[in-house]
């Protein structure tokens, strides 16, 4: 295991209970003594790692997307021996896990996408797997995506060729764009009536979680948070993304697909994150010029 | 129970496998006959059915949305006694549901307007229900939520005054049409790119069942159908609506709060219902009047 | 002319200035006054207003759409005489309207709704009607709308019947809103890259107001308002509405037509006047709960 | 010139008509006549024009979108001295010309980008010319811009540098689209009550024309067409995209700034061209599932 942030180190933890044997390296050594700790074997260095490993090899890299799974990607193709595998379960745009899986299988070695839900919750409950590469490595590798899912038999699959499961792990990522937003969408009308209605909302999502069409994980987790925090005052409408949204929207401009819910989704997490945005001022601007509308001026000492 | 159609029916049976006795009316008498053969005592008239019970009486009405509704209320309140109830079980537009309570409470009747989701499962799985109206009829009435939810603790509540029951069930459609939506258009993805990846989306999607953070209800559902029919052959294009999506975007519109993922979920249905709309024709049109663009004539014989 | 506001008062002016005689009324006298100024027969009150004309009348009404316009028209119901017209300039719902129109008819009285755009910019340019009602009627106050409108050819034409005036008035401004929105968008993208291209937004609109698909009055609106402040740093982010957009997207609900591009306008500008809207906030409640994702704490005080 | 097609050719004749000597060239010799009919000089290949030129040369490109503009770059970069100049007409993704403009400087020759908008209308009217690039490269070269241009003064400008031009038209062609679709979605509105008002679009859109807040040019367009077509019977819905559209979007996914309104017309651009959505059948199978709501079947004989 490469890269023991909260993912990796839970995924770790997980095997490791699992009996699986875990040899793991993170930049960051307080990270791998806490998994030594836990029961795996430490590394100081790409290079060990692979050297503390008999083959066939499997090294599952757990990064956050970008360039340095790049750097760790070229590192093992000039440690690892043909029939060894990689297992990235990192969020990748697949056209990048497609450029790698080729670059890797110049130098035979396996290269396996392994789109991986579950966040926080996984260590207990384990994950969704979403897997693309060749399939008798997958047959090969297979007790470790048993033993990541939920069960044995459940949570996990081949989905296709390298980069089919990034790809499903992008597509995955956008419908949860879009199923957050009508959840968002939902509670925010309800709030907006409370003042004449007088609605408990942490009741009513309780009430959907049994028997109602909109049951489902995410709104377990709405429950939670509201009943932590039931008017939510203590967030700000401040909403990030990771990245996988814009890829999917990407992906649905390039294949002609329209995805109108799941690009509202990724619109409304921009706005979050704007303050007086140029194109409103822009209208304000137009409606005082054709009618003479009120504006409001801005407060703002400095832009 | 008036209103024997599919929701009605199986409510009452539920209803009768609890122990409740049950007096049922509908203006299809084959509907009255199957329900009687399960145990229900038949009317063959609303004012036979009020006769029927004792007071305080309680008749749960689960009609079609539109005018039937207030035909049979206008009926009720006519033949209540004050203490009575009504519960409207079905799918109302909130401010005819204030109405209508406003109507009853003239003669001392209650009005519990209880939004009911659970469709064909209910009868199985039990139903979620909101509640508005009266909190002690909601509480005499207890019984009757608790059998039809899906446990004595779970899946009902009472949500707030006469007409907060059909508000939440309003944007709880809302929240499930945008829901509908997400998977929609991710699954449209999925499909797209079979052709690069042969992926298989009954598998994906059952991966998605267990850990995954788009598990839902709903995703159950779209197992059954892709395990049914996995290319969905077999259905058109063409998607109803039963008109709470357009209660939920004219609520939104009515209180200023943007919902772009429920509107979307709604407009991409009315699209489905369009051939050939005058929109995109005179898109077509003015591509060719500024740049000469080539348009595909119509093979309509007639408009 | 009953109502005086920035619309009635200029169109008042513009029929004075060919040549018509106008008895004019308003609540503010202060207003009347200046009509007066103008050259405009004063009228204290409806009463007096309708006495002062001959028959058959034509009253003109350019009020802010509500209830105020209700209670003129019930006034001028009871004063009025068959073969009268009443012209409603201002911007109704249209099925108000009907209603309206309805009623008058009972007492013989026309009811033309003349949908007129232009803004502050018809007084000297002209404004665009968009009249409903019966025919004749229209024929026999053509001057009227010849002297309004830009020419007395262009710019104003019988659509239809009562109704049909402010139905076409309401597209007409949800079109404005959506054209409005556009340039928003491109507007907001040009800035957005600035930093990189350096680029100068008012020699951009000028450059497209000739020769360019874009060119249109809304964009040398914004080149006017480009020129007076080129970042826009004087005004908020605020954006009103004015109702016209919300009974569009209702229309569109009703008729079962999607209308996304009017929508996001109207959306946009809803969104303009939230201040950490609930909806985002459950979105950064939920990353919180399924990836421990880090969120931003509220410094709001109250709420 | 390079590129011959309805552009090129439109662009040299205006060109020509200004006075300005002009050698043409393009793969089809049958355009190469057509243009040396009209006074161009004739050349046989990109080598023979180049060579008819007298330094400093500027050589217009007028190329469709993609890999053939790379082609001519590179022939061009063999060709053309330092002090040359090449000047984009077309439409480029504007990071393929940052790329191609650092490719040129290296030998010294200068890139212009010239955004260009004005359809067929442009040979009449005048193109609106949106530049990037070296500024005094832009400044010998003015007169070319200027004999294109609608006026000496008015239709043209620098915008940037290399690469601001295409920027600019990109977001220029982003906001068309959602220009176009305002006005598709109205008239569709218009067009679905005509039967309870018999509106005469083509009348309502002669009207818009004259003092309204939305005339414009695509207006102008629009009535043309209704003119020529009042129902667009002999159009198909089949909305094309040139790819500008989806560089937009593209384009505000990675700059993080909403553009709803542009992306609902790409995607409604989309949506015309689907028949029989994957997404949409699963959306009906969702609700056969949970409601036992009636599907339709498909027709299809093969897919």
């Amino acid at each position: 295991m490469i890269g023991l942030g909260r993912m990796g180190a839970n995924m770790t933890q997980r095997l490791l209970l699992a009996g699986h044997k875990i040899v793991v390296y993170d930049q960051n050594s307080d990270a791998v003594t806490a998994s030594r700790a836990g029961g795996a074997v430490a590394a100081t260095s790409v290079a060990e790692l692979v050297d503390k490993l008999s083959a066939p090899r499997a090294v599952w890299i757990m990064l956050p997307a970008g360039t340095v799974t790049d750097t760790v990607i070229d590192e093992l193709a000039g440690l690892l021996a043909p029939g060894d595998a990689v297992i990235d379960g990192g969020n990748a745009n697949y056209k990048d896990t497609l450029r790698r899986g080729e670059q890797l299988s110049h130098r035979g070695i396996h290269l396996l996408d392994a789109g991986t839900s579950g966040g926080v919750w996984g260590l207990a409950e384990g994950y969704s797997l979403m897997v693309g590469g060749d399939l008798d490595t997958f047959r090969r590798l297979e007790p470790i995506f048993q033993a990541l899912a939920p069960a044995e038999d459940k949570g996990y699959s081949h989905v296709g060729p390298t980069g089919a499961g990034h790809f499903t792990k992008m597509v995955h990522n956008g419908v949860e764009y879009a199923l957050m937003q009508a959840y968002a969408e939902g509670f925010e009308l309800l709030q907006a009536k409370q003042g004449d209605f007088d609605l408990d909302l942490t009741a009513i999502a309780k009430t959907w979680q049994h028997g109602s069409v909109v049951r489902s994980w995410l709104l377990d987790l709405a429950v939670r948070a509201l009943e932590d925090d039931p008017a939510l005052e203590s967030l700000s409408a401040y909403v990030d993304d990771s990245g996988e949204g814009r890829w999917t929207v990407n992906e649905s401009v390039e294949l002609g697909i329209p995805t109108p819910a799941i690009t509202a989704a990724l619109y409304q997490r921009f706005r979050s994150r704007q303050e007086e945005p140029f194109g409103a001022r822009l209208l304000a601007a137009l409606r005082n010029q054709f009618g003479g509308h009120a504006v409001r001026t801005s407060n703002r000492e400095t832009e």
